[in-house]
């Protein structure tokens, strides 16, 4: 069996994985259009920051494994065509000839590209000036050049999501004066604005400049002189980084006629198959089933691009695995600062025909007579009528295991919890490291409570 | 409605306010046999250790705000006799004079008391010796007399459960040489020995000496010098803790005639409901629901004390409230060390009828190449047959959020989880925080791909 991956991601590879585990048999190919197969994206910031001294510790795997692991990858093969009928795609090879490959089943893992913001005079920069996305290690590469060329202390970061915000991290560990710009009214659109307005003091507090409900006008360079103009004001830096979110890559999934879905990306059922006879699809390019919503949306993350990688790796080698879905689970580390979330906010359980509430509590993440007590905010977000647990979103400090307790909801969330479940949960209990009522109880606790009166 | 506590401890005070969070209008009064009402038990470790400064803070809550709360404290108030047909409890006061109580629903919380193990001599011994047990407020006081007034460096502690080795930790802390003495073949008997083995090589590096497979024959005085005779050789000390596990506290229900269950608990349906008219009971003094087994087990634990109150307040306040069970959840930090475990381990498994398999998964707690990635050693037990998951062991440092992965497990146990489930659980990931398949699906991965071998 002739198993042919495009992209060499986090898809891609779980996929040539999860095959071989499959089919030790399978005769696995990738074509990787960059020379960094397996690397981890969401690794970029942490060597840009320096906490990680060379890039190519961001590898998830040595190609060296990847081939012992009976991956055999294509480097700097750029596919081109899939011609659907005749299972053949077309590349282009690093010396810039064509090559054709035939396969039995094919697997897309194109991943996504940057999202191109309507920005006046955006589509007139480059890197070369300056001007930045970050997707790739290429971007990655592109950046650290500009910040050693250009000698760089000041930065505007445009988009305060979650790579927006890894980045300012990064960029102020470096030592540069960063200033962050968001179009809509709060940082880290992903959680609600009472747990993102502490999140933008924190930034404050370590020297960032937080713009937010600013619409960025323009990018002009002048000289070495950077402008960001917004309807608020404008902001000079010696690096722009344009950070706004990804759109699905599907040029030739699209060219091949596959159906593509929500936001464009490619329509695949929960066996990851596409439209096209043998084609399977994964990773940023495909659109995601929601658990909770039973629908499917568009989340790029690198966890869900794994796990539907290896369910397309299985099926097309002749296994039968169905992606269970995604909650939009999420954790993000900001200087000090952990928030996270899963599961639907109020907007989206609306708009999927809930009647959600969502209450806030704030507890310790220990008892408080051990030291090093800090406070957890927690909002949970239900339905009222049948208390169905939609969501929950929190905000601690680092070392208060943020990102492990959003789990606990996760959990809970993909069994049909309802709020009050959680309560009745026995989770562990240790004074340094929890509660008898751990602050992920308290919280559901809270949100029962305030239902009742 | 006239509602009448006995214990002033986790099951009590939660079982107080969960009555009068149902009915507030419930007149609930608490006889507490000492003078400290909702004092965590579970945080004397940590004032001798010096870690909480003052004892006070040990209180959950304080008298004023369980006052606020509409409880009617008793302090000194030690319950003698219950008479379930005339429902009247009497208790000696603190003039030493006798009152009855007439109640019409009445909550036992009586909780547990010290174990005493065969040991020659240990009943000869005291406090006022230097021998101590250390399972209430006042048995804390007289251990930090003791190390006060012996001038004490040297410690042999006999048990190493978890109260053994919070102690362990809290006296070296405090500068002693401690000896800690465990009659089985391992430190820490509720996990497996492969994760006690790096728990004991961790309290060597702290200059604990550990003896395990040694049964204590006798402990002796010798002026101020306490000898403790294993078969395997002698330790002195200055002072002696014998910290070898609780037994139910159950004599007043007894005495009412109560029945009694498993290692002698008194015997309650999930709604708390003793076999006395109008009696419930919660806490370290009753058996426990227990998840997996669907059946009863002696398993007293702080978090499961309030959860068992909260039932039977509701329930004895007019409401309707079931126990949802326990999984035996818990979480020990030594030193800088955390093991943590929920379910069933093999033998337990076994008993209850389960083919249980377990396999060791070791796997970093975040990204390797963000700083700071510790390795998690996790041991999964599931079914052969049916592939549920069965149980979860955990160890790693401190900063590496095992008290919260447990409790992923511990929730995906409560909903019946496949050991294959866990990998499609939508988790959080970050790079500082975790990986795109969490330590916590490695290991159940781990043993998906071992049992198919």
């Amino acid at each position: 069996m002739r198993l042919l991956i495009i992209g060499g991601s986090d898809a891609g590879i779980s996929a040539g994985l999860a095959a071989r585990d499959h089919d030790p048999t399978a005769e696995v190919t990738l074509l990787v259009a960059d020379q960094y197969p397996n690397y981890s994206i969401c690794g970029i910031p942490y060597h840009i920051s320096g906490d990680v001294p060379s890039w190519r510790q961001l590898a998830h795997r040595s190609s060296t494994d990847l081939e012992r692991a009976g991956l055999t990858l294509l480097l700097g093969h750029r596919a081109t065509t899939i011609d659907p009928g005749a299972h053949i795609v077309t590349a282009t090879q690093p010396d810039g000839t064509t090559a054709t490959f035939a396969y039995d089943r094919l697997i897309i893992g194109t991943g996504a590209v940057p999202a191109a913001p309507p920005i006046n005079g955006l589509d007139r920069l480059s890197a070369a000036d300056g001007v930045h996305v970050l997707h790739s290690m290429d971007d990655m590469f592109a950046v650290l050049a500009s910040l050693q060329h250009r000698d760089a202390t000041t930065a505007v970061i445009v988009g305060a999501g979650y790579i927006g915000l890894e980045m300012t991290e990064a960029l102020t560990i470096r030592g540069l004066a960063v200033t962050v710009l968001e179009q809509l009214d709060q940082v880290m659109p992903t959680v609600d604005p009472e747990l993102a307005q502490p999140l933008a003091e924190h930034l404050h507090q370590h020297g960032v400049t937080v713009q937010h409900g600013a619409k960025v006008r323009s990018i002009a360079r002048d000289g070495a002189r950077l402008t960001v103009d917004t309807d608020h004001g404008s902001h000079t830096g010696d690096i722009v980084l344009v950070v706004t979110g990804v759109r699905p890559e599907t040029t030739l999934a699209a060219t091949a006629r596959a159906e593509l879905g929500i936001r464009g990306a490619i329509a695949v059922d929960r066996a990851m198959r596409t439209s096209l006879p043998d084609v399977y699809a994964a990773g940023d390019c495909v659109h995601t089933y929601h658990r909770l919503l039973r629908d499917h949306v568009y989340l790029p993350l690198g966890s869900t691009a794994h796990k539907q990688g290896r369910v397309a790796g299985i099926n097309a080698a002749g296994g039968t695995a169905t992606f269970a879905g995604s909650l939009g689970t999420q954790a993000v580390k900001v200087f000090d600062l952990v928030v996270a979330g899963t599961g639907l906010r109020d907007a989206a359980a609306r708009r999927a025909g809930y009647d959600p509430v969502t209450v806030e509590t704030t507890a310790d993440d220990h008892k408080a007579y051990y030291p090093g007590a800090t406070p957890v905010r927690i909002r949970i977000t239900g339905d009222r009528a049948s208390e169905r647990l939609l969501g929950a979103q929190l905000l601690g400090s680092r070392g208060a295991e943020i990102a492990k307790r959003v789990d606990t909801y996760a959990t809970a969330i993909s069994y049909g919890a309802c709020v009050e479940d959680i309560a009745e949960l026995d989770l562990s209990y240790t004074p340094p490291l929890g509660s008898p009522w751990d602050a992920v109880q308290l919280a559901t606790t809270g949100w029962s409570q305030a239902i009742s009166r």
